[in-house]
């Protein structure tokens, strides 16, 4: 089933330890369709400059993702570049030119308003909740993603609030999580954030992996959470997108599946984690573009191992 | 099979946001000593004080534990004295009175000489090599723990190279396994590490779980790292002796098991982690002293359903 993805399509610059690129196609909405992609059909909403090139775009719709809702308008691209040291977990943002970003008013198109499923990757709450309230009615399940900029800042947080009683899943990582529960340990804030409109929440662990907790009686109920690992991974180049990515396989792969319950939750996790750990091994979008279904499942495969016993 | 331990058994003073204990006991050797006794028969080389009491030996007879290799000498048992705050993952030591400790040459009993395992708890890695080479040529596996300390200091890393050498399995956290290594990458130090000596790796990574790393062809055999959770408690309330039962559990789980491969690897990385969970439930050994192989095994299944699919 198809499944719609707002936030931002922009170029980035990046270094690393691994080394560097001056300008390569980013944007959270783009690792999420990509990624995305190799489960569902994915449609994007977002806004781009006059720099935007055609061969990026290619790159999107030779992934069969569905691009008339990128509106296309005058000035350039939101730009962001940022830094890694020795310590990949993470960046230092040395620019960020949000250019047409800075009037988006994202509207959805026409002929996606029969999407099954809706993901609001990190952008202004107020953006995530227009684009929500577009699709007020019509979609199955609502991901979400934000992070500490609109959590602390108090006028943000308060529109944020009011977004997240319309997202279904949260994935979030731990500082997020803290934060937005004003909570210094992870297991009182994920009942917090849980009361707050979530009826799911992932907390991404970086390195660790990740975890799904349940609000009780939903998707199929039961009492525990699930954590999926993340890979011991000796050759992380380029960490950017990994989030997006792991949202990506996620929402992606439980858009592919009939039942929403707990088994294909804890399957797309799996899949999430899947997606963040190719997208971190080339600069930029770079694996992502390149991969097959038959890798996918291979490295689910590992994962499965790394954790599962007998 | 039985399973010797050389460590400290020593009083423990303990403040957490959950309370405070003035003095209980405590010690490397006690924590390992109790997790382990709910798999198989242990051995304690230790050494005590005037005031170390009938009650606290008892406390370990009653798990069956040998206590004939804890040296009674003249003065003061060992002492600590530390403080959790409101992030849980570290100890601040506010005193260490070594006492007894600091003549401390552990000499293994005759009747001890018949042990299968040996576990090299956190000590001087010169008494490591010490009660190591009284067990030659007669253990299965040797297990060790060590600490920043003995890593860093370049007369006692020395010591603890060549310790290293005799060690099959050795146990540490991400921080100790890149100094011991000189590496900001865990995957990297894990590398240099399982040169060193040791034929598997476990990385306890807190409140994260831990990975078990193989050298290749070692246990069986297999490409892959085995990753077993933490369980995401909304109760700690002293991690004292967190990493000491989950070293209990884990060579208490191997030590009781025919085949030494893979499989049985990785539900000692399951149960480690439930003896590490119940450990830091109440304050000091407290939960380690009244716990049923019921509940361990309960907690057991809980682990399983929060990392297994299907």
């Amino acid at each position: 089933m198809s499944i719609l993805v707002v936030g931002s399509v922009a170029y980035d610059g990046i270094k690393s330890p691994a080394g560097s690129v001056d300008r390569c196609l980013g944007g959270a909405a783009t690792y999420f369709s990509l990624a995305a992609s190799y489960f569902t059909q994915v449609r994007i909403v977002a806004v781009v400059g006059e720099d935007f090139s055609k061969q990026d775009e290619d790159i999107l719709r030779s992934h069969k993702v569905d691009t008339r809702g990128i509106e296309h308008t005058k000035g350039k691209s939101f730009f962001w570049r940022g830094e890694y040291g020795e310590n990949l977990n993470e960046a230092k943002t040395l620019e960020t030119q949000l250019n047409v970003f800075q009037s988006f008013n994202p509207q959805v198109p026409a002929e996606y308003l029969d999407s099954d499923y809706l993901f609001l990757a990190n952008i202004d709450p107020v953006l995530q909740g227009d684009v929500r309230r577009q699709m007020d009615g019509r979609v199955k399940l609502v991901g979400g993603d934000t992070m500490n900029y609109w959590i602390t800042d108090p006028n943000h947080r308060q529109n944020l609030l009011e977004t997240l009683k319309g997202v279904d899943v949260l994935l979030i990582n731990d500082t997020e999580a803290k934060l937005l529960a004003g909570e210094t340990s992870v297991p009182r804030a994920v009942q917090k954030v849980l009361r707050m409109g979530p009826r799911a929440l992932v907390i991404k662990h970086g390195e660790y992996g990740a975890t799904v907790f349940f609000k009780e009686d939903e998707f199929g109920g039961g009492r525990h959470p699930f954590r999926a690992p993340a890979l011991p991974m000796d050759e992380v180049r380029d960490p950017t997108g990994a989030g997006d990515s792991f949202a990506g396989g996620f929402m992606g792969y439980v858009a592919s599946q009939k039942k929403l319950d707990r088994e294909t939750f804890k399957r797309a996790m799996f899949y999430g984690g899947v997606m963040g750990s190719f997208a971190v091994e080339r600069f930029g979008t770079e694996r992502l573009q390149s991969l097959t279904r038959e890798e996918i499942d291979a490295r689910y495969q590992v994962f499965r191992e790394l954790t599962h016993i007998g």
